[in-house]
């Protein structure tokens, strides 16, 4: 007997014949003698639709009624999915997230778990192995009590902090893909599925996984060690597969100690949604980071990759990279303050991608970025910028060598299936 | 300055179009100086949806959840209609059932309301004119914390029970007819639109009612003295005759001392969903009316006009009304102890129609049913059976008459436009 958390998405629960073969997956569970508590998002097209209309009734919409509105997505599947299965002769009731409650800050539109109660729903595992079906995506603000949402993907989060909250076995994030893949399989038909990921993997394979899995949601099982398993919703609920004790097809996201052997690097990863910007000839002199870091910082700006030359006749020049849609933003919020810093152009490009070669077994083993310049190079790929981390190596690009050097880094780590 | 609540129905919340006119309704009346909370339904046709996706999960479908599910269509409404006015500087913010709390009975689907914690909308009027914009038809069963609903029609209610805890002047009811009227216009086109109809009177007149207002919002009405208004949601919100003093279109139904004035005979109301029964050649001996009607009460059958014949030979005839729907019910249930009561037959039919004069002037007027009786016999109408109270008479006929009966007496009480 294991407790389960079990998240199905927006397109698993898209009408009712869907949400029916949810009861089926959720039933196969409670047939094996599981605990389950179930976290929905609402049918896909469904939180659009409440979106456009806060829109098109006030341009600037009030964000705590954007929360009481959005959330009545996830409430309409809870309930559904909790008939569903009291139709199959389980034992199910639907939570809203005020209900358990699942508490949060008051940042309306993107709110924080603080924490969620989980006593009633372990209860009822006890009375009358009783499934909850919790509305994901959404919580309550106490002292205001006003509904809260998580910003979008925020069912996984949801599903994560449950699992915590109840002290799961496993958290299992049922999705329209099967897992996750060394790198995207559009780019490269040869990418496999991996069977485990480590939380830090997991993490830097953001722009990966992002299709997969919410960042925040990695977060938070990496704190509270919820081990997290990327499986598909649309396989049959009743394949025989599925009944044996053997491991499902999925990824497992789970702590290192847990990965017996580690690759020395476990998948590439491509961001397409930074622009890099350079600033020519800054005096360099202490503090000089302060001067420019600080104004973007002050705008909100987000920045990520950062290189500084090596200084010349008393002057160097700064690379750093910002989101795409800060890029102009960025740009501004520098030329604003130029006579203080006293450098001599801005120059900025959008048409780059930053590559991430990702492994935590990269940090026993020497030499891995030395293969990725000189593959890149035999290419005739020309590197913009570089930044690493302990289980990271990060170049920025032209986006126009994408395609080409996603597979030549997955086949020069040996990724290739 | 007065305090009101404004309730509109769903086809006055069915789009975002709408929604921004009922608020330049709710701006008039925050222009004008008042302090008003507004009870929204859920957008015409959501509900249904609602309701649709519940029966299509299951045929049996369990009611928390369906409350749950279906109390979702108000909430997005109530969360637009914040929005809309917030857009027009109205400070506002929109109200759950168990945010408030409105308190209800665990009645799923059909639950009563207990009581309205109207404290905090009365202490944001004091604090900064807030307008409450609350969602109908919803409350909360505290005892379980989990979501009721109040039936159809259930938004009237809640307005009504509103407007009776924030001590309102006036309860506006705005709907697609602009007033309560002496008969159904599309029968009679010389029907008039009523000023003003007494608590009692509105009662009885559920049958012309319930197309305008619901017949427990009524009942709640006249308990708790809530001057309630019906008036139509399609005017423009802007008109000058609105902006007066004067009394807008409308029916204002009120207590009876309130009205200076009473009319003899107020409205022609008729229910085409009464069925007839009778059983004939019944033992006359006592007791004999509890064998007939205890089986009925048993089965849950509510009986109305109920006719005893004058005995003959030691034997009666008893003839009674149910609603069309239980009247297969109704016979079966009778039949089961045809031995016990010792009737010959059971006779029925459904294609009957009972009409109802009303009026409060009736109580100190003689001659009013004489009148009714004569004009129906002059038409050649036959009066299957009659039922009278203080304010009201009833006449069954056949259905076939039902047009010709309501014009006649219509013009013989003088209600003719």
């Amino acid at each position: 007997m294991a407790r389960l958390v079990m998240k199905f998405g927006g397109t698993s629960v898209a009408n009712v014949e869907r949400i029916k073969n949810v009861a089926r997956h959720v039933k196969r569970e409670i047939d094996a003698g599981h605990e389950v508590a179930v976290v929905v998002s609402a049918m896909s097209g469904k939180t659009n639709e409440l979106v456009a209309w806060c829109r098109d009734t006030a341009v600037l919409y009030d964000a705590p009624e954007y929360d009481a509105i959005v959330a009545s997505g996830e409430q309409v599947t809870s309930g559904l999915l909790a008939i569903a299965l009291r139709d199959m002769g389980i034992a199910a009731r639907s939570w809203q997230g005020w209900q358990l409650p699942i508490s949060t800050d008051d940042a309306h539109g993107s709110a924080r778990i603080l924490s969620v109660n989980g006593d009633e729903i372990v209860r009822r595992f006890g009375a009358g192995r009783e499934v909850a079906v919790i509305a994901g995506f959404q919580g309550i603000h106490e002292p205001s009590g006003r509904v809260t949402t998580l910003g979008r993907g925020g069912s996984d989060t949801s599903a994560v902090a449950v699992a915590a909250a109840i002290r799961a076995d496993r958290c299992d994030i049922y999705t329209d893909v099967d897992g996750v893949y060394t790198t995207d399989p559009r780019i490269v038909p040869k990418a496999k599925r991996l069977d485990k990921v480590a939380f830090e993997e997991m993490l830097e394979m953001a722009s990966l996984g992002a299709k997969v899995l919410q960042v925040r949601s990695v977060e938070m099982a990496m704190v509270h060690k919820v081990r997290t398993f990327v499986r598909s919703s649309f396989t049959d609920p009743d394949a025989p597969e599925l009944k044996t004790a053997g491991d499902p097809p999925g990824t497992l996201i789970c702590d290192e100690e847990e990965i017996v052997e580690s690759e020395v690097v476990t998948g590439i990863a491509f961001a397409r949604d930074e622009a890099q910007v350079s600033i020519r000839r800054v005096p360099d002199k202490p503090g000089i980071a302060a001067n420019v870091f600080v104004p973007l910082a002050d705008a909100n700006i987000n920045v990520d990759m950062i290189v500084q030359n090596i200084s010349a006749e008393g002057h160097t020049d700064i690379t750093f990279t910002v989101p795409t849609a800060d890029f102009e933003r960025a740009k501004a919020a520098l030329a604003a303050v130029k006579s203080e810093i006293g450098f001599e152009t801005i120059e900025g490009a959008t048409d780059v991608v930053k590559i991430s070669i990702i492994g935590i077994g990269m940090r026993s083993h020497a030499g891995v970025a030395a293969r990725a310049f000189k593959a890149l190079s035999e290419r005739g790929i020309n590197i913009r910028a570089i930044s690493t981390s302990e289980i990271k190596i990060s170049v920025l690009i032209d986006a126009a060598y994408t395609e080409l050097a996603v597979r030549t880094l997955h086949s020069v780590y040996g990724l290739d299936a």
